[in-house]
């Protein structure tokens, strides 16, 4: 059985593509009986399956030319996966602390092999409504934002290395543009995949719809993220694409990567902890208030952007003579302008 | 004589460039007997011939491998030739009024055929010099700046299109590196290619080299000409980038084309209006004080940005239920928000 084209893999070829494949089947030891393969599948858009074997582990991730959690009517084209591929490989690059390590890429078959997050990793966003806290959350995730969007800025690359990636990621226009559309676009106007909690937000959602003064600074937003290629984002970093545990954390995902304002991930993060700060209400009861956990939640949100602050210009402090086109040493490296 | 790989031409090598060529031949009645060849050489980078023949005529500008008014030790790709040919055509597409037409292109020998903008036509710099008024410029330009500008931008385009145009631009790295250097880094610092009337300006050079508010508010500019991907631009707009008579306007040179702020279009030709302004003192004698021509370019800075103010906005009203992804005709096109 060859995989010379593409075709969504189920257990059973799975299992044929992992016996062909020897950066995957070594992983495992070459040994294929205690083998157990388990589909995921929580994820938005694409196929994960869990492979554990009796000495060795990996993730597998395929693409299908469409959006997993609408079906074939929502076509996707499947070269996400490459783009995914090269973001994880170069956030692993940059920051191998927080990011699972890529063992397999193919682009045939738009599958990515990749380390087991095994537990207790668990998805931020189930942590966050279980009521787990994560004291290196801050941390790790300022390291992690200051350290991918730093060294893929003008502050440290030349504008010669930096039109090359931007051109190569210009191919992953489709995910952009659904980035415009249900971040940018929908929430704005009566829109087929918009939805609330019906009828009590109605209003609420009517409001944002009509709001001018909102939807003018929207398009001033969008025409950032349109434009601006600033440093390679990951695009989606939303409390669904980092897994954790007390002590490890983990962004995956990053299939919406692409040279854009560094705000939009920053924010995204962000944004997603102040939703889950106001979620905890919900998620009160008799024996636990979550007054305390929503405490952990603010402070988390405040030590992100300083920790995030404070990493990020003590990098670019690092690196002030190097090779970053944005402010040229012989400029700018004077005792006034720091 | 075969032309299969790239060569500097002389007139000899491109009188037989021509008859090899049906493209160019047939532009002067495939007659070679009364034909002149001039090589023009006025500009900063590139080679241009004049080729006129009994019953025709036309430009060929070579671009070689170097900066032409430095010389080889200043290496430049040739393949910029490229680009401007791109972009000559696409301003061409957009303003055919005031774009010379090209009648050729090879990329191997990095070389353009294009209509010869015969006498009168002659550089609007010196025509400024020479005190010559040119009623319809501001008309003329701000047709140019507004359509080339407009039709290029997400006002118009979907982000599909415009993403594959940002990435084919990309290419032209070495020239924005070039236009990074000379605009946005070398006045603010020494440098071997800054020059100026010296002694008599050395302390307002001094004077620009060391005002750290104005090079910070520069910083901003540069990293937005760097990452900011708004329209098509010309991107050396400069009067010397434009040939005129009373009733022609024809906008050359583009090989510094790029998907970057259309400010940087209309500050470069406006700007060099305000130049040529305050030049005219310097031109000035007893038969002429230059007040009233200088009164002619001052109107003409005005009219040159209220028209382009006009003709750019109707251009969006005009397209307002279009496929330009900035402004979405669901969420934008409301009477309160027009
Ligand atoms: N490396 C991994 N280790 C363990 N689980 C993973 C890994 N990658 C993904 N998963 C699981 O699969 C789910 C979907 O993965 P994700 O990359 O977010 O896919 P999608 O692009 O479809 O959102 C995640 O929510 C997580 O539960
Ligand atoms: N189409 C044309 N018709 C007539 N003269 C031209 C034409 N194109 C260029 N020239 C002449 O050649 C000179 C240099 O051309 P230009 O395109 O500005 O080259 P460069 O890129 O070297 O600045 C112009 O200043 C003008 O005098
Ligand atoms: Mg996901
Ligand atoms: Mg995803
Ligand atoms: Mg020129
Ligand atoms: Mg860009
Ligand atoms: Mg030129």
């Amino acid at each position: 059985m060859a995989f010379t084209e593409f075709r969504p893999l189920d257990d059973k070829s799975l299992l044929e593509y992992i016996k062909a494949t020897p950066s995957l089947s070594s992983k495992i030891g070459n040994k294929f009986d205690a083998l157990t393969i388990k589909e995921v599948g929580d994820g938005n858009l694409n196929f994960v399956y869990i492979v554990v074997g009796s000495s060795g582990s990996f993730v597998i991730k395929q693409a299908l030319p469409y959006v997993r959690c609408i079906g074939e009517s929502w076509p996707m084209t499947k070269e996400r996966a490459y783009f995914e591929a090269l973001a994880l490989k170069e956030h692993g690059q940059l920051c191998p602390d927080h990011v699972p390590e890529v063992y397999h890429f193919d682009r045939t078959m738009s599958l990515i092999g990749m380390r087991y997050l095994e537990p207790p990793h668990i998805i931020l966003r189930k942590g966050l409504i279980a009521g787990i806290k994560y004291p290196l959350l801050a941390e790790h995730m300022s390291e992690f934002m200051a350290k991918t969007l730093f060294y893929t800025s003008l502050l440290y690359r030349t504008t010669t290395e930096h039109k090359r990636n931007v051109a190569e990621f210009c191919g992953n226009v489709e995910l952009c543009r659904l980035t415009e559309q249900v971040v940018f676009s929908d929430p704005y106007k009566v829109s087929k995949f918009n939805h609330w909690t019906s009828p009590y937000l109605d209003r609420d959602a009517e409001a944002v719809r009509e709001d001018n003064t909102l939807k003018l600074e929207v398009a001033g937003l969008k025409s950032m993220f349109c434009e601006r290629a600033q440093a390679l984002i990951h695009g989606d970093l939303h409390t669904g694409s980092v897994m954790d545990t007390p002590n490890s954390t983990q962004v995956i995902d990053p299939e919406f990567a692409f040279y854009r304002p560094m705000g939009f991930d920053i924010g995204a993060f962000v944004g997603n902890l102040i939703l889950a700060f106001f979620a905890q209400d919900g998620h009160a009861h008799e024996g636990n208030d979550r007054k305390e956990y929503k405490e952990w939640i603010w402070r988390t949100i405040e030590e992100t952007w300083t920790l995030f602050h404070k990493k990020f210009t003590a990098l670019w402090h690092q690196h002030r003579d190097g090779s970053g086109e944005a402010y040229l040493p012989e400029i700018y490296n004077k005792p006034e302008l720091q």
